[in-house]
């Protein structure tokens, strides 16, 4: 079962690269690819797309490890262009990583993960690209290979639709090669030994083994459905979520429409109201639990997921809890978002 | 939730201390009470009780500590009279851990915590008692408090009768005094950062929600059934399991009656007769998969497990399957095991 699992949750990271599954959380599997490839002190470029990539830098911290953590506003995705003037000046190739969130949970973001390898081989520099693709795995299109991604980090309980409990590292060949000379003490996240007993379809350590079990059935989930009539399914569900908001009049933190997010929209509630309030009112009147704004957001937005095993309907009542929630709490706003969200469902 | 199951977990550690919940196997749990304690290079004291006790040498190997490693053969527990006088050749105090596997699953060996926590204390020894009661809690005798353990370390899939994916440390005050100097380096394990966050029933980075969940109904049963008839009907069970080992002429592999285990009993196979062919016997025949030989007792033993949610008449099918199983295999033995274990089930 286990050679299985671990062979066809590939096709998903787009990699042919080996795949290492812990028993964890995904915050463990960033550790996992931090301990693995680098050594105390060492330098690491990360990007601040929201609360995730702060709580990715603080870990980083933690370790012992040195973190240019570049800072924005929480509503844009990396800037392919502030890496690639980074790593430029970075002449003595002191940046042993770039570590990257593709979809940004707290904000409803996007990133380039392209972009961002391009301006890795464009500044000619040879830090590891690392990539955090726990939310978007299985929901937006993620591509481990074409993008050159050395890590992927990923977790059970988003778009893989399993209780949370599994955390994931997808290998390059050039983190393996890093893996070699990195000096972080390590021993529960030790790849080698985890990949020496998954030749055989073993763990060095008792694996999530239930978990393991509806990974299997997750895989042939998305077989059944094709992973990029899943991606669709997202994309078509989620232009209907903002088409809501926009017709409420209100405002999605994500600034850049390029960068919208398929699996979550963040919406800021207008000045003065408080999003929070707002969420208890939902939670109470319709037993909805709209996500809260989190770090720099707290207060000031509310989210709404769309993801994994997530369809019309579903988003539809999502819809209706949120616009009678508004009218319930006494948000200003104009009446129509799930009328707009549908006659776009209907149409695409 | 979180907060009562934080709460209502402590009588089955038997302790009033705080206990922090992992997603992770036992594993993550020894290497959690590890790094949160000590610092590099520091000596911890270890004993060879069977194939868990290595594992846990090994990990700390890795992570950088030196470890004494107080070799034995698989068939004693903890010898606290050496543990004593290493302790005493220690004047300068530069151990800064004893640790000890409470029930060795490999070799079925139970040992004595409470003669190890009085050899540190003749030793007048300032180490932290650290103690694995992954196979042990909940099935065995396990006083935290009592004992003077330091750290406790557990996971959810043993005698908490739930899936492998939580991993537990109770600690002691004289423990969170040290994780205040330990400098090795954490992120995921940290216990402040739990502990804080626990406060309020939270967590610093997502739990595996459903095993909580488990671990509610689980908490439950024992509340029913009262933790000291878990322990009595354990002893009950494992009695008979021995008594028909002894009437088939085979040799238990703990030497010492004192420190049997009543969770799993090991049992070699005789001379020239593979445990492994013989499991694999009973597995086709009977579709039963006894426990194998691990480490130093690979081919020449074989596990019967008899902990967590197990009754009389399980034990008496496990029992059937081994007798007929030896006979299967052709595999030197007297008959009546299985009526010895119920003369003494039913008159217990």
């Amino acid at each position: 079962m286990a050679l299985s699992v671990l062979e066809n949750i590939k096709p998903i990271f787009k990699t042919k690269c080996p795949i290492v599954v812990y028993p964890s959380s995904g915050t463990g599997a960033w550790e996992a690819a931090l301990v693995n490839t680098l050594s105390p002190g060492d330098k690491v470029l990360m990007f601040e797309t929201g609360q995730f990539a702060t709580l990715w830098r603080n870990l980083a911290v933690d370790l012992g490890l040195e973190v240019d953590f570049i800072e924005s506003d929480w509503r844009h995705g990396v800037d392919a262009n502030v890496i690639e003037s980074k790593l430029k000046e970075d002449s003595a190739q002191n940046i042993k990583a770039v570590c990257a969130v593709h979809n940004e949970t707290s904000s409803g973001i996007a990133s380039d993960i392209a972009a961002v390898r391009k301006a890795i081989d464009q500044a000619k520099h040879n830090a590891l690209l690392m990539v955090d693709s726990i939310s978007s795995l299985g929901s937006l299109d993620y591509r481990h290979d074409d993008w050159g991604v050395d890590v992927t980090i990923a977790g059970s309980q988003k778009g893989l639709m399993l209780p949370p409990g599994l955390g994931f590292n997808a290998i390059s060949d050039k983190a393996l090669k890093a893996c070699e000379t990195a000096t972080m003490p390590k021993a529960y996240w030790r790849w080698d030994a985890m990949l020496e007993n998954n030749k055989n379809g073993f763990f060095p350590f008792t694996p999530a083994t239930n978990l393991l079990y509806g990974l299997g059935e997750a895989i042939k989930m998305f077989e059944e459905e094709g992973l990029e009539n899943t991606f669709a399914r997202h994309a078509r569900l989620a232009e209907a979520a903002r088409r809501a908001v926009k017709a409420w009049g209100l405002e999605i933190v994500c600034a850049n429409p390029a960068e919208y997010s398929n699996v979550v929209t963040a919406v800021f509630t207008p000045e003065g109201h408080d999003a929070d309030a707002f969420r208890g009112i939902v939670l109470e009147r319709f037993n909805m639990s709209l996500g809260n704004g989190l770090g720099k957001l707290a207060g000031k937005a509310f989210r709404i997921g769309h993801l994994g095993d997530f369809n019309e309907l579903m988003l539809a009542g999502t819809l209706s809890g949120v616009e009678m929630g508004l009218a319930a709490a006494k948000i200003p706003h104009q009446k129509g978002g799930i009328s707009a969200a549908l006659a776009h469902l209907v149409d695409e």
